[in-house]
């Protein structure tokens, strides 16, 4: 990873307690694509799967994460609002969140925000668990928002 | 509270690691109500209100809780398959989640169950922060199944 990307990563892994105490780990954050990590032990739910709430931080996270390794941090800032998860299996392993946007998404979501002060925007995650199982999925709505609105 | 309900409220603050570390404390919980709260401290996010996935948390606990209060424990167990969080504001001081059913949504659920050994159930919940202000809302898609299938 570049000095910079470095710098991302402890932000995402460090900047918020309740993250950090979940132990999220960044495996790949570049501009448009982020993948991120969480293990199981200490995630468990009463049953010994990984509780619903370490696969919804795990799915909510890469919308930040993805804002700073692709739009313009110096005039805009992210927000959520709202989030929808559907668990489609338990998960049993360490749980894997992947989260793509293509280069003409970009443009527009820029392009909207140029015009109208904010933009919104939806992102779409996959949770993977250590065999490559498709175990999650998430649909966020985010919206960009013109530093200082 | 009686004996039996502090026992499930134990089980609801302590039984689930990810949940004892953000501190979720019961308020109430009996037949067909719930309400949990979490502090702000120690579950904010990087500019210093509450932090998503504490909220989904705290929206998602309640689903399990009102199965204990509410539902033949014996005989059934809930699995939640999809849950949707909208943020209305950000949140600047500690909040409380609220989740209510009726007699008649418990008879119905029971009822399905009964009849095909499990039922899929909506529960939603509201969130306020300290000053009453409704700050997110939480809709969530439940399945009660009979134990052991």
């Amino acid at each position: 990873m570049s000095d910079m990307t470095e710098q991302f990563a402890i932000m995402v892994e460090q900047g918020i307690e309740f993250v950090r105490r979940m132990g999220l780990k960044v495996i790949e954050m570049k501009p448009r694509y982020i993948e991120l990590k969480v293990q199981l032990e200490g995630n468990t739910n009463h049953i010994g799967t990984m509780y619903a709430g370490a696969l919804f931080t795990l799915a909510e996270i890469p919308g930040g994460a993805l804002f700073m390794t692709t739009f313009d941090v110096s005039s805009y800032y992210p927000i959520v609002k709202e989030m929808t998860l559907k668990f489609k299996r338990p998960v049993t392993t360490d749980a894997t969140v992947k989260v793509a946007v293509t280069e003409e998404e970009v443009e527009n979501i820029n392009k909207e925000a140029a015009e109208n002060g904010k933009a919104e925007f939806v992102l779409k995650g996959e949770i993977f668990d250590d065999s490559g199982q498709l175990v999650a999925e998430s649909t966020g709505i985010y919206q960009l928002r013109k530093l200082g609105t």
